[in-house]
């Protein structure tokens, strides 16, 4: 057997500096032969002479072996002890080739989103779609992972159920009671997201060359899903109060869509909400052409009720028949978590559900008790009660500071997180400045399902806070 | 304001009864209410008055207040107090109206999957695909989300990034180079599951009407999902290392497919691994009529090594041109953290990742975080040294009892977690039978690229240590 290696006199480890035992020796040994001064193929010292000359517990060796050999620093084999193992050539000499990539000219869908999860710095995203960390309550997202951790341990291992976690599709019964939709926890299928939950329902309901209508403007990352189902995408015309319906009965008796996806409440950009009138008017419509509608409700606990702006939901007149209601908790609670659902009924939600299974299996269950802990222990209606209350003066604030611009805030609506602002120029020329500048702004064009060029952009106003966003803007568009 | 409900004198909490004070309060209330001693629409005492009478902190009532009105049982009106709801009314005046579903009559694709993820008893379930829980560490599991729950909060609400979290495809880096397959971090996409990356694999690469290749028999839930896209599958019939390549070429001259879809290792449900010659064959055949090859090794961590079994990756040959190569970590950790991942080059990482953005925004960074800590921490090696060695007790007990009843296990394997098993007798019969005793058998026909008939079935060697379900196959098959 060869001579172990010699690490040296000097002491690894010194309960006086920082980090834990184990992460100390990680840490030097890993140095150590990153440096070379350890040759590749040596062999370490045994477990109980390293602990006998450092001082230090069997078991802390071991943990630190362990940790070097799921690095790739070190090498057990089996009987014999732990070898050096030359890291860098693992991965090195394996050398990937990567082709430099096309970039996009033309800021376009894909590019924006790409750019909504850069690592830009968040009080500079004014055109984020979520609020900023600080409005948002990590410590109940981690009091939620905390308390499943504790959880009999088999409920982590094994599949979720199919349909989804059924406490919370419990709890989401009640929540949907409260808004008049009466659903059972059977006509619930939980979601990665309503991202997942729009591709589901849409895979489910269209096949390629079918017409989905949208609002025009609409959140834009549905226009990319819907393409990459071969459906053709046409907007309606969003007013203060609902869409267009003199319109959207023309389109519908040219175009026969098969679907019509549109906010009820706090429409994404616009912040405007459907009136009943409106509200009853899109069902008839549906009704007269045959087309199912896709209630996209994920502002809803941003929604202020309709004592401060119009709060009707297409599924409380419908009940689950003709809409097919979706909601999540990205936006109030964390993104992250991916938890979202849909609403339908109870034939849908199977075909749902079997469509789910088939494209990704399960939903996240640990992550659906997180949520389902988080709505059941009642902190989260206070939570949303605040988001609410601060986006109100948020709102007031960046309004007025954006109208003494000169720009022009469409409808001025009473509640929501998002302004549609009129700036004048055109705003992917905007952006594409901004960006220059590490500044994320969400030009008009990207809302229109036709990409069409706009002079509109949506600003978040929780996102407004940082005077080098605001002195960008007063350059820009004086 | 109306006089305060009447709680009767009797104290709500006791220091010695079971859970908090919280919790006594919160059960309470809701048994006085769901017996209608609380009448609808009362108002509850207020906070101080709850406190002092049932001498508990204020700060007590508040939470179980709270927790009432999450849960439908009290209404908090802003300035006046809490009222009673009447719960029930909440729920049942809107009695949603569930149709009786269809019931398959045969048992086809869905209605085994549906049934996989049916609350029946794990040592009733020999023909699962996963391990039994007390086979996996579910301590391994939640000390990494306790781990997480303490990282800064403001990690936990955003979205995670769009490849996945980085920290996690730099550890499959490493893993991925332990195997000779290069590919760096920009190569690798996470994804919920194996199931998300055969859905975007398929999606990106097929056209309604292409064909894609699978072995025969196969994993059974991606028939379902090539079937959603409108893909014609064919089987490729596999021998005991591999293919037929002779079929292959065959069949591939005339089918054209786009792609095929192989286990290399460990196969399911053979438990079979492919031949170095073989796989030369497989890629030649690829090359020559222009498919791609997706490897999928989700059971790669319970191979045992070249020395025991043939242990050639067709990614390791190809070097990720032709070859796309999945895995995951749903059989040796945990199918709820619902944690895969695509290596691929940089330009197909790209488009997949693009596709899952479009399906389902981002993959859960909550659960890749976990997974990344325990595979850096060094535990997870020795957990999968663990299951090989109890998989390898096992097999032997399993086959000799199986042989000993007269039935024939297919190429014997030194590895693997699954049985194949030639009963005589038709396996969907032996099903429903089964099924009816609570017994949930995976019969041969599922396998079968076009459900033909089988008398073949999978054993999980993990799930066959209830004498019950030995009583019943000795019975059936006698």
């Amino acid at each position: 057997m060869t001579k172990p290696a010699n690490l040296g006199s000097s002491p690894m480890v010194s309960r006086d500096s920082g980090g834990s035992l184990v992460e100390q020796i990680v840490r030097s040994v890993a140095c150590r032969i990153d440096d070379k001064l350890l040759r590749t193929g040596s062999r370490m010292p045994s477990i109980r002479q390293f602990a006998d000359e450092q001082k230090v517990s069997r078991f802390t060796v071991v943990e630190a072996y362990d940790r070097l050999v799921a690095n790739g620093y070190l090498e057990s084999r089996r009987g014999s002890g732990f070898f050096v193992r030359e890291r860098a050539s693992l991965l090195n000499n394996l050398s990937p080739v990567t082709q430099p990539l096309p970039t996009s000219q033309q800021p376009d869908v894909v590019w924006l989103i790409r750019n909504m999860f850069r690592q830009l710095p968040p009080q500079k995203m004014p055109g984020s779609g979520l609020l900023p960390h600080e409005w948002l309550d990590g410590e109940l997202v981690a009091n939620g992972l905390r308390s499943i951790s504790r959880l009999n341990q088999n409920l982590l291992l094994h599949y979720g159920t199919q349909q989804g976690f059924l406490p919370l599709r419990q709890q989401l019964q009640l929540k949907l009671a409260e808004l008049e939709i009466a659903a059972s926890p059977e006509q619930i299928v939980t979601t990665n997201g309503v991202t997942q939950a729009l591709d589901l329902v849409a895979s489910e309901f269209t096949q390629p060359g079918d017409t989905i209508f949208v609002d025009d403007p609409a959140w834009f990352l549905m226009f990319g899903t819907f393409a990459t189902l071969g459906a053709k995408v046409i907007g309606i015309p969003r007013l203060h109060d609902g869409p267009d319906v003199a319109k959207l009965a023309e389109l519908a008796a040219l175009h026969k869509p098969k679907l019509y996806i549109i906010h009820s409440v706090l429409h994404n950009p616009t912040s405007t909400s459907l009136s009943a009138a409106k509200a009853f008017q899109v069902l008839k419509t549906a009704e007269q052409h045959d087309f199912m509608i896709v209630e996209d409700d994920v502002y809803c606990d941003m929604h202020p009720g309709s004592a401060v702006q119009p709060a009707t939901r297409l599924a409380a007149l419908d009940q689950l028949n003709r809409v097919i209601y979706l909601g999540g908790f990205s936006k109030t609670l964390a993104a992250n978590l991916r938890v979202g659902f849909i609403a339908t009924s109870h034939q849908n939600a199977i075909r749902f559900s079997d469509r789910k299974m088939l494209s990704t299996l399960t939903t996240n269950e640990i992550c659906e008790r997180v949520v389902h802990k988080i709505l059941s222990e009642g902190h989260y209606r206070k939570h949303v009660d605040r988001i609410r209350s601060k986006l109100d003066t948020a709102r007031h604030e960046v309004t007025s500071r954006v109208e003494k611009m000169g720009m022009q805030v469409e409808y001025r609506t009473p509640a929501g997180m998002f302004l549609w602002v009129e700036t004048g120029t055109d705003t992917i020329a905007l952006t594409e400045k901004a960006l220059e500048k590490g500044i994320l702004i969400a030009p008009g064009s990207l809302f229109s399902p036709h990409q069409l060029p706009s002079t509109h952009m949506r600003i978040n106003v929780a996102a407004m806070g940082d005077e080098g966003v605001w002195k960008f803007l007063e350059n820009e568009l004086r």
